[in-house]
């Protein structure tokens, strides 16, 4: 038998950095974890004991490269703020690591959309490299795939923008949308998605018989999925919206196509784009995914409705933002990496 | 000081029903609504009886046009299914009554969006005349807003359309839509929108953590926006969604300008429109509503973000769909009925 | 017309002040309040605009002695943390003013049950002066609605303890319980209940789809329910939980008869003992309240199920945490200090 | 490697029908279950396609005998209402198969408590034969554990029983509780336990911001929780309430105690009575569980508080009422039948 994978989580007390501790706790190839905390961070270890994984984690240790090194780590997650990430993965990279990181901190090429992030760099053209090595981290796209086994950096996307990009790129792949008409994207997320700070904003009482729209036209992922997409901005309009349940994204996209098409060649159109992917599932044609058939799974579900006209789409795209949408994804991309199996300590 | 008005309301079981019958039990103009239910319901006074309102309502009594001769009845409010109101209106008018339908039942004058409905009319004249008398029960307009005080049968709206209507007509009005690119409707409502029969979609194990679109391309209250609005069945996509809540809907409406336009100008448009229209409130730029804000209100809140191309806009629309959306427009129209203040009895 | 009496709230931006803000807002007797904040709190005055009251408030005054005076006013509502109720209250009575608190402050009579509170009062004396003045504001039990129309001080009940002492009073005035061998109350809370505040436990991710014990042997409730029902500590165990839910509360009560009894003479009791009181409604035997009957009213609901042998008795008690366990039961109490009809601004 | 167990599951469309069979098929040990429906059920395989598996079923079969030979099914779960599987478990047992059935069918032995289910045998001695074999599945109790290797037909417990029968059974045990001053247990339930049929009950707008208790002194459970901890009926109240959530019990247990204790001796006692048992964690001294933690595992988990005056103890005891308390504790049970790990396939 090989050894296994010595791999570490900094920031295991967010919704994600817990999801993907627990994740590579039961994943065959790789040895427990070794979970970190930030300063910043309290030690929850006591909390999450109890919370429903049932062999407790090891407790949270803070920080430092030197217990990395003592562990052996080979593979350093990242749960961590943009900041946070932006500063360390390049002592990280120099350290020889391999990284995925959670953040959107290494996901965008293009300046134009990095700006929203106002990153402060220690070392500007460090940080250029590391930009121009970074993978994104959507394995279902050609592009990706074929670097991802070899990557050092790899970008996890964000879990709206994996929500949208899936539905979008077989489309776009065929040529078949009038783009210049205009897609959009109305994106429903579960509160998870907001982050473990307690806020005015996550308050149960703000959330529960209540939603709402917000970052519109300002949502930071909106840069990934135009670039990953080839979209220009005036193309595209992205509008999330706050749901009252823990988990799950619906991103219900409209598209209008440059000819008249039927649901059958649609259908075609995304079977064939995701033909052989373990992650995609492609519904019948106007039989539609809802956010409980694919919470707690690494399934995006994707499902689309033509109008009679044949030139207007919907498409319904559902993914749990804790699993496809962000550490589920991420252990797809550690096994990319490793040449395991796509689906190894996912199912 | 004057009688009061007497009023019935048939299908007093229903969400809309129960909201009305309460609502009318403390209206100050008129007298306890007598409650009726037709022969297939079930008499739920025993449960509504300690249901919130605090007083009890009166037994519901079985229908019967003797049972609304008796008490004097002039005012009927119908909380029922479109094929029981279209057997039962023509009768009512022509025993003098005046009448409040709440269902979809006489909303439509054109025949190609009526025919979603079904209808199987016994007297097809009768039915014709009818639907032309009609009036479209949304007084924030302006014809049915003429029209109202005067009508026998107002047709009460749709509250999925209500909430579209509201937010598209201002901008229709002033001609600075491209309707050509399509104007699409994302809206999401609570689920007593579905109405009280208990099936597997409202099971709450079915909506508690999910979320779902539904009646894509294919929801009946589509022809009744397109015939306010006076548009066509190309320029508009309308997507209902499942939220899981007990009751609102939000409205995402997204409109591309037919020239660049600034905050100022939207703001205005709306604010001109809506001037003096004690139920509509217009949000601040950028300032969006949330469905807690009209929940238990008889407003519609209308929100927008205009991108910064100064061309493309979101427009959040707000209400609650059983006061705004059925039953206290009902008691608004009444109010311009009778030629009283509109807010009478929805404070 | 007589004028209209001068309230103030201060503390207008927590659950309980903004409610109580919307009910005197409508009150015929009242002026709208002078809205009052402490330096700690924001003025949440732009939110509150569009949370569904549809005048908007006048926006929050940083609070003062001289603003009060300015504005005349002559009835003070406390909805303030304990600490700062103890703090103003001397100062507020020495001005002459009324004062309805709807915190802990001044609701023990018993050192031993204000321990838990830790007062540090500048002035012990005046404190034990003020102790013995203040009235406990539960109308519905003889001795207090004796003192409440001439008090000075009201200490506005909490939320549980009103659930719990309602629910007991009648029966331990008749002397029916076995008091000795144990009362039981299993109380469960929505959430508004534990505060405005965004805590690790008030996030919505914590709450939705769990549900949990809290404070068990330690709820500083139970001294007021000690002492308005004469019990003793090994007599009396409380368990409160919160509820995934915005408000309301249950409370299961588990009390052993001291001889055997029919479900008569329970209804007998119940009904009997609450003869007149516009605010308990008293179910018929074997139906129990549940909590959406009395949310969003003032209304205490009681209902009880008798075991075969006639001894074994559960009492369901529900209310809305913000109404009757806060904000309507001090405009009750206001209601009562004026002379007016217990059920104004109520309704 | 050895062939692997062939099982059926019967009922495979109900709540623990469908997560039985989504156990069963990720199960080392056996084949995918045979999964068939009465005749009553509709097929609802399309659904449970895309509800989450990832696999899919296949699609279920109308029950027959020849169905379960042909396949050569030796293990038969049933998940039917009681009076199928009273009807159908002895000619399961002629025909040689094993049998875990999750209904109330045969887990009582006492024909006073047995009475509330109104039995219809067609063979009373047959019937009575096979009320004496059948075992109780609660296999953390002594004589089940020792009982269910050997067992044909394994009674699987109650989901209610199970969360407080577990509490109890080690003070009892142990012999520390005053039983004649009466055990109590406030029980709290989530919605899944009440079925999946739509009822006005289970409907979402019943549901959703209330809470209830229901079957006060009458819930059918009661009878094996007597039977199981050998307490009689003037000992013990249990009252079942109905969350607003999809899965998951809490029992919050009332117990007097016969002699002073400290909580480091509670604790003992729980931790001794379930040393070894996989299924069951306890949590330190005043530290309680709550239904999150347990959610979607098949723990137990049990918790308390104890009075300073040593007598009196609160026990919060939780576990999700699909898993522990349904299908997760039927596959325990299956395993142990079997001779394999107790925790295979469930973790």
């Amino acid at each position: 038998m090989t050894a296994k994978l010595k791999t570490a989580v900094l920031g295991a007390t967010g919704y994600s950095g817990l999801e993907l501790a627990r994740l590579l706790g039961r994943h065959s190839r790789t040895d427990a974890p070794l979970l970190l905390r930030r300063s910043a961070e309290t030690d929850e270890s006591a909390v999450s004991f109890f919370s429903g994984n049932g062999n407790g984690h090891s407790p949270l240790q803070p920080f430092s490269w030197f217990a990395l090194e003592q562990r052996g780590v080979e593979l350093l997650f990242l749960a961590t703020p943009h900041a946070v990430s932006r500063e360390l993965v390049p002592e990280a990279m120099a350290r020889g690591l391999r990284i995925v990181d959670l953040s959107g901190a290494w996901r965008l090429k293009q300046e134009q959309h990095r700006a929203v992030y106002g990153f402060k760099d220690s070392n500007a053209q460090t940080a250029a490299e590391l930009t121009e090595r970074a993978v994104y981290g959507l394995p279902e796209l050609k592009p990706n795939a074929d670097r991802i086994p070899s990557a050092t950096l790899v970008a996890n996307p964000g879990c709206y923008a994996t929500s949208i990009i899936l539905a979008l790129a077989p489309m776009l792949a065929a040529d078949i949308v009038d783009c210049d008409r205009g897609i959009i994207s109305d994106s429903k997320s579960g509160v998870s998605g907001a982050g473990k700070e307690p806020t005015a904003r996550t308050h149960f009482v703000s959330v529960a018989d209540n939603f709402s729209a917000y970052s519109v036209f300002g949502h930071r992922h909106t840069g990934e999925i135009l670039e990953q997409l080839a979209l220009n901005n005036s193309q595209f309009i992205f509008t999330p919206h706050l749901l009252p349940i823990p988990r799950g994204i619906l991103s219900t996209i409209y598209v209008y196509l440059n000819r008249e098409m039927t649901a059958d060649e649609i259908q075609g159109c995304f079977q064939d784009f995701y033909q052989g992917k373990r992650w995609v599932r492609i519904f019948p044609a106007s039989t539609l995914p809802e956010i409980q058939f694919s919470v707690h799974t690494n399934y995006c579900d994707l499902g689309f409705c033509l109008a009679r006209d044949g030139r207007r789409l919907v498409v319904v795209s559902c993914l749990d933002n804790l699993l496809k949408g962000a550490a589920g994804q991420a252990v797809q991309n550690m096994n990319l990496m490793y040449g395991w199996d796509e689906a190894e300590g996912l199912q």
